[in-house]
């Protein structure tokens, strides 16, 4: 644990004047529980007994229970007659519909993605990667085009208005160098449910793109990987007045798809090659500023505790995998990137 | 609609010193469509066809479909020949635990509230209330204790620490006072799933106030008034840059509780006294900054349209409310506030 602190310690410093400010939820982490846990999803819902139900697309539980009345306990209040009937229906509302959120799950043959209607960003987006399926090149980025999705209410999606001159790549979360198994497969990787705002020039298009090649390496070791991308939106302390604020910019005119601070990869290795089977998986969980990254920085620099991501984002993973199951990838392997430099090679072919 | 964009431009410049910058949401809505509307909530999930599915619980359709691997349509892709099978299963990682998000909805008789486990603040509480309700008291809030919500994960669960010596109020969403009919519905008011961080003095001590009581007294026209009320994060403009930014507080040590910009009001006034009737409701939507304002600041000031609302937060409200049974709140009503000096009330009570 104390290694994978010292790693987001690291990380802060390392965002190359970027605001890398993970440090906060693994710190809290390593005062309190191991960073490996079993812990399944809790029941936090319970339905309601008369008028309009919440729909059940938005019950999240596994025990329904059906509504007391009954008050539950409050330190130091004073017992007073209980009542058997309310005079009000709170649930009355769900009769004008369900407010949400929603979540706009795609689901395609490349990937799997989920849509923040508030923030106009993935909240996740998953994909599964393998030596054979990389091997396979039947799809070419330049017979793509990016695309907005039209599974999203238009009044929540993302707009290529929004992006257009605003300074950001529409970067990929599910890469589409990871799905050249097929044209189709690959096309599925620009929409903009897969996008979100990535400062182009020393993080897209150079350390995060090294960081996806680290990821598809991975392939030559285990036989299944399979990756969870997605924005972060963390915050830093104010130096003039200590206070910790999140700061980030909204793009498009008028405002619309939040500019994340931070990315975050969530990478199970499967030994077995399956995830569904008993075998071991090699979990990595990787942190990094949107910002330029000198590509002398290790990667190693980024690697966090998963429950780090768990926090940040609101989100969980490997909530099924039992701890005997869980290596730590950057144990497993050499956590690091490999600078394929493009332009020099590209000069020294020409002169040939 | 123009009368309706005024006034949000007008509570643009009336945050008294806050960035009240809700109006770009309403622009848009004025250059699209009427913010009047029917539609209701589209499907946007398709099911995974093999291993292992998304759980019942994350899958927001109504017509569920099956999942084709067939390319979707590429505006000036070249076609390719279509693979019949796919070698990669995006879906496996579900073996694992669904990510999320979660929103952890709380199911009581004074109210039901959703929670976003990333900022540790409601998404929406909902209420309601009649004049026999509130003319109920048995409930007193001296007997009511602040309380963490046990239904939360305790990673993503706001505690009491976050609040103490932050600077903010626990700002109830549903007011204790609007469950007074039985102390047990008072109480749960105080859970901290009912609350965000509110500015004290001059907006939850005073103008937010305020607008809670003008809420209660729409009960000596309305049968029943439902209410549903959560926080914002706006963007506002940066005239250094003139780009736009989300800036806000997290408070807590490490930072946990997110500090909102704004807060909303929806109000649904029922003039048959039901939800799952066919009687008019009259539709009122407010925008407020979390902020002082002064007094002598008109309510109608910050009325905004629902649309306003919901491209801001994510949320979709009255999408099953037909056009033809809605009115709009502030026509019907005088959306004004009384300001009730009780300092100047006890003062005067005392010299007499």
């Amino acid at each position: 644990m104390s290694k994978a602190t010292i790693a987001v310690i690291a990380a802060v410093s390392a965002g190359a004047g970027a605001a890398a400010t993970a440090a906060m939820y693994s710190l809290r982490s390593a005062d309190k529980k191991p960073d490996i846990q079993t812990t399944t999803t809790t029941t936090t819902t319970k339905t309601v007994s008369k008028a309009a139900p919440i729909p059940p697309s938005q019950v999240f539980t596994q025990q329904t229970t059906t509504t007391s009345t009954a008050p539950l306990p409050v330190p130091g209040a004073v017992p007073v007659p209980q009542r058997t009937s309310s005079p009000v229906n709170p649930s009355g509302l769900f009769e004008y519909g369900f407010p949400g959120p929603i979540s706009d799950i795609a689901t395609r043959a490349a990937l799997i993605s989920s849509f923040d209607r508030r923030l106009r960003n993935p909240q996740w987006v998953v994909e599964h990667i393998t030596a054979d399926s990389l091997a396979q090149r039947d799809g070419d980025r330049k017979n793509s085009a990016f695309l907005e999705d039209p599974a999203v209410p238009d009044k929540f999606r993302a707009k290529l208005k929004d992006y257009f001159r605003s300074g950001y790549d529409r970067g990929h979360q599910v890469p589409a160098a990871d799905c050249k198994w097929s044209q189709s497969a690959m096309d599925e990787t620009f929409y903009l449910t897969n996008m979100c705002p990535q400062v182009g020039e020393g993080f897209n298009r150079d350390y995060w793109a090294h960081f996806e090649d680290y990821c598809r390496r991975l392939t030559t070791k285990y036989p299944s990987v399979r990756i969870v991308t997605g924005p972060l939106y963390l915050p830093r302390r104010d130096p003039a007045d200590n206070k910790w604020y999140v700061k980030y910019e909204v793009i498009g005119n008028p405002p619309n798809v939040a500019v994340p601070t931070h990315f975050y990869k969530v990478i199970f290795a499967e030994e077995d090659g399956t995830s569904g089977g008993n075998g071991n998986v090699a979990l990595g969980a990787f942190v990094l500023p949107n910002a330029p990254i000198p590509n002398d920085k290790p990667l190693a620099d980024f690697e966090v505790p998963v429950e780090a991501v768990e926090r940040a984002s609101g989100l969980e993973f490997a909530t099924k995998l039992p701890v005997a199951r869980r290596k730590r990838l950057c144990a497993e392997t050499s956590c690091s990137i490999v600078v394929r430099e493009y332009a020099q090679r590209q000069q020294a072919f020409a002169k040939k």
